[in-house]
């Protein structure tokens, strides 16, 4: 049970409210008046863009974002919550929500998605100043060798107990395929981590690297079916634990090696680089240190795959999810990711967009969390529990209204002309790898 | 006989060589020591990136790039061609090969492959100042309406009889697709025309709006084969002349409408937008009116593809190609096409990348081209067969070797989940239309 004290301690340190809670005693200031409260309320729903959403005031009084039909209920609790919604509806939801001073009595789904389909139907705002302020804020957190260490220490060293609970059994925790819409979760993380295999032609006794292997799931699969050794970098310590724990179980320490180590200390010569879910994590700033360290590596009739959640264009993280899920998170626009390859004469073979897999996979992890939630909030508490079921729930809803993508792009040296011909193969199912 | 003296006329003031070719009188000028060409040459030949290549002079002096085994000769027949090719080789090969002052007995394919080769595996330059004020220069044909009018007659109305002799019977010209690496003209430029159909899951009864549309090929494929209605533009008189009969030839002109006028008068809703091979011609300073027309047109479930040819990284078009070849055209990076959706949030589904496609493609037609030399010399003159030559040569090395690329764009609206779930679908041979 050490653990799991060290770990609600661990968040605890993470998590601490302070910042965002307001101090009670602040209602004893001059009170505004109801209509004041009106007032805010309606200028923040229509800046939202009409949501059809029924927000629910501590004296019951009720206020509509939009006239039409059945709308989704948001209960505030007291007053200053309400200014707080008000004042930075994006921020504000996720800390008060967290504390228990919102309640959601119709579910985070059909609230979350009411707000985003009505805020995405809005004309979308050019990359403005206020945008680009909030961005420049975003860097604080930078990716640094010793910053990244620490954001990723912030989410993926919580405990990999917890994670085992809503995970599948391999703990793949990136969007998966669900090349049969009909397939279980475990079914569909293999058919991703096959299809990334597949999309890479991998061939026996190739070498590969791997940067940022969560727990080790895609690495161990390529060496057990794909033959290939692997050389695989995360700077998650639990993770890199377990992912060795794994290799040694599967027989597999021989031919995989986890590092734990930053992607930016690569530097040998690979047959395919992969990065699987973690260029989430690099922050554009650090994109030119990652062209280069795939330029050093990849040998000249190597392939490469990313695969990264991303936007239709450049926008600022949610500040939310920033401060509470990922310190230093940041979704490419596929600009920016093709901006990774470009001053190498990387050739982008391939792009597909996975968006409505991420939504499912979420729909699935979602499910397990709240079958579990009892023992997690035991683990931690409710306020984690509450900050967890909205970060899933906000991804699920974000992935399944198109405010968040999800792109696989492969890529090849612009003078190699080892590229597979069509892509019929990776759909072929006569078990042939897609020759390269 | 008319039509073939108009065009030769036509193309006698298109292609007139008076600015680039020096008068010969300039050789009477007090001539240069043979050791400065040497040196010059040198330089030159160093700057390219030693290519294995061996230029012979006029006095029989032979200066090679690179001392590696079989060199590409190159026969340069006077002192200032030599010095305009020094100077500029990449505009001044063109223009000196055109007017007969240098020759190639080794065969274009194989010289311009050694110096792209060589070209490529220099260091990239980075987008540098002289990149930019090429790029600048470049902007001076600009795509206006009246402008785009201009360019388009440049190339598409030299007229139809000469691109009957090496394009497929259907006058596609665009890049082919090869699914099987095997199959003819005919049939690869068939498959490119289902490859865009099944990409778009065209269904029987909806409405396709086609910008650039050629000879009219793929607006009749999709009315015949997938049953739609389509409204096609294209501002080449000659091509709409043979599109309209083409469509009455084959009974489909209820269902196919081609219009000659610009695509940004479009404003009807559709639901598809495909363009085959016109971004080219569009230029990045107009690419934010494509986007907007394409967001004015399309339907809420409507999907979108755009086939272009593109580079690694935005570079200036080659000045010999934009000169003589084609004026205002621009292959943009993927970045660049990226661009193009993202201020009204489209979102990219997929992106296939047929660079080796083109290059066969391009094979098809050089070989066609040379089977009707005697024909084509006889409609216009020798230097129409030599630009046309070059042109077609080193369009099909630059795709071999990879200085070009083709990427095709399909795109829907952010907020569309009727997309397809995977792509498997395309490469079915259950005869069944992906669906959407």
């Amino acid at each position: 049970m050490d653990t799991n004290v060290s770990t609600r301690e661990r968040f605890a340190r993470i998590a601490s409210p302070q910042e965002a809670e307001p101090s009670r005693t602040n209602d004893s200031a001059p009170a505004p008046s109801g209509r004041l409260d009106h007032w805010l309320l309606t200028r923040a729903l229509a800046a939202l863009g009409h949501p059809p959403l029924t927000v629910v005031l501590w004296d019951g009084r009720e206020i509509s974002g939009s006239a039409s039909g059945r709308n989704s209920r948001l209960v505030v609790r007291d007053r200053p919550a309400l200014w707080r919604l008000v004042w930075d509806p994006w921020f504000y939801f996720g800390e008060l929500y967290a504390a228990g001073r919102l309640e959601v009595p119709d579910g985070l789904e059909d609230l979350l998605t009411a707000t985003y389909v009505a805020h995405q139907q809005r004309q979308p705002t050019s990359n403005s100043l206020v945008r680009r302020v909030l961005r420049r804020a975003r860097r604080a957190r930078r990716n640094s060798l010793s910053g990244s260490r620490r954001n990723i220490h912030h989410h993926y060293d919580i405990g990999n107990d917890f994670y085992k609970l809503w995970l599948d059994e391999q703990l793949v925790y990136t969007c998966a395929y669900f090349a049969d819409p009909a397939m279980t979760l475990e079914e569909a993380q293999v058919a991703k981590l096959d299809h990334v295999c597949r999309k890479l032609g991998l061939q026996r006794g190739q070498h590969v690297l791997e940067a940022g292997c969560g727990w080790g799931a895609l690495a161990l699969f390529m060496a057990r079916h794909y033959g290939v050794t692997v050389k695989a970098f995360n700077i998650s310590h639990e993770q890199i634990v377990h992912a060795r724990q794994e290799a040694q179980r599967q027989g597999l320490s021989e031919r995989v090696q986890f590092v734990e180590a930053d992607w930016r200390t690569a530097g040998e010569p690979c047959d395919a680089f992969v990065s699987v879910g973690m260029l989430e994590h690099v922050g554009p700033e650090n994109y030119r240190e990652l062209g280069a360290a795939i330029d050093r590596c990849l040998k000249p009739a190597g392939r490469g795959l990313i695969h990264s959640i991303g936007q239709n264009r450049p926008g600022p993280t949610s500040s939310w999810i920033e401060r509470r899920i990922f310190p230093g998170a940041y979704p490419p626009a596929l600009r920016e990711m093709v901006e990774i390859l470009e001053p190498h004469d990387f050739s982008v073979l391939d792009v597909e967009n996975l968006r409505l897999h991420y939504a499912q996979t979420l729909r699935h992890w979602l499910e397990r969390f709240e079958q579990h939630v009892g023992t997690i909030g035991q683990m931690f508490d409710e306020r984690f529990v509450r900050i967890w079921r909205l970060y899933l729930s906000g991804s699920m809803v974000a992935f399944q209204t198109g405010g968040l993508q999800l792109f696989q792009i492969v890529f090849a040296r612009g003078d190699n002309n080892r590229i597979p011909w069509t892509r019929a193969g990776i759909y072929s199912s006569d078990g042939e790898v897609p020759a390269w």
